[in-house]
């Protein structure tokens, strides 16, 4: 909701900013990824600050409605954290000291990964 | 198109099914998940078999759209088969013989499948 900036929506809007309108997903970008205020997106668009609060709401909907159906965000913001845990680990910086606990870690982290997306 | 079933769509039902209508989800399970023919369906439902057709090529195109315009069902039909991998790498029968290329080669794939999703 515009005024209260939820930076989920940046992310959500990096998954699905392609179902929007080209108006919506500008306004959205604007707000949220390059963290312009209501009034200075509307100055640079040459429209209302009401329409540009009504544009990002609207995006914000869609969005969500997305989210709620698909629940890809969630799914994809979780792996990306096994692969950069994974990655971590692995690193290979370790070598020489790779402790069995490792690859258990990582075995684990893999399956709980896979799980996430079957 | 149905007469060819073309396997894709049992993966893409999976990831966007939610988004068709009741009907065209159920009429796309019978087809791609169940294996009816056209002609199963139709008498199952009660209906026409070129109603069956036409839910099911319906259902498709709305499948390949969102798939490309969220290209989701190859980015995790790919993250799948990369914790697949190192999870058979990492797989705990592998202790005692745990060489550096297998560290090395859980990095890469880690690595990989974080900038898939990036």
């Amino acid at each position: 909701m515009p005024g209260m900036k939820n930076l989920d929506f940046a992310f959500l809007l990096e998954m699905y900013g392609c179902m929007l309108t080209d108006r919506q997903r500008e306004l959205m970008e604007f707000y949220y990824w390059e963290d312009m205020s209501l009034g200075e997106a509307a100055e640079y668009l040459g429209i209302t600050r009401q329409a540009v609060r009504d544009g990002i709401k609207r995006g914000e909907q869609t969005l969500s409605l997305y989210e709620q159906k698909l629940a890809m965000a969630e799914k994809i913001s979780r792996c990306r954290e096994i692969f950069d845990t994974i990655t971590e680990i692995s690193d290979e910086n370790s070598i020489g000291e790779f402790p069995f606990e490792n690859i258990k870690k990582i075995y684990e982290l893999a399956k709980s990964g896979r799980e996430l997306i079957s």
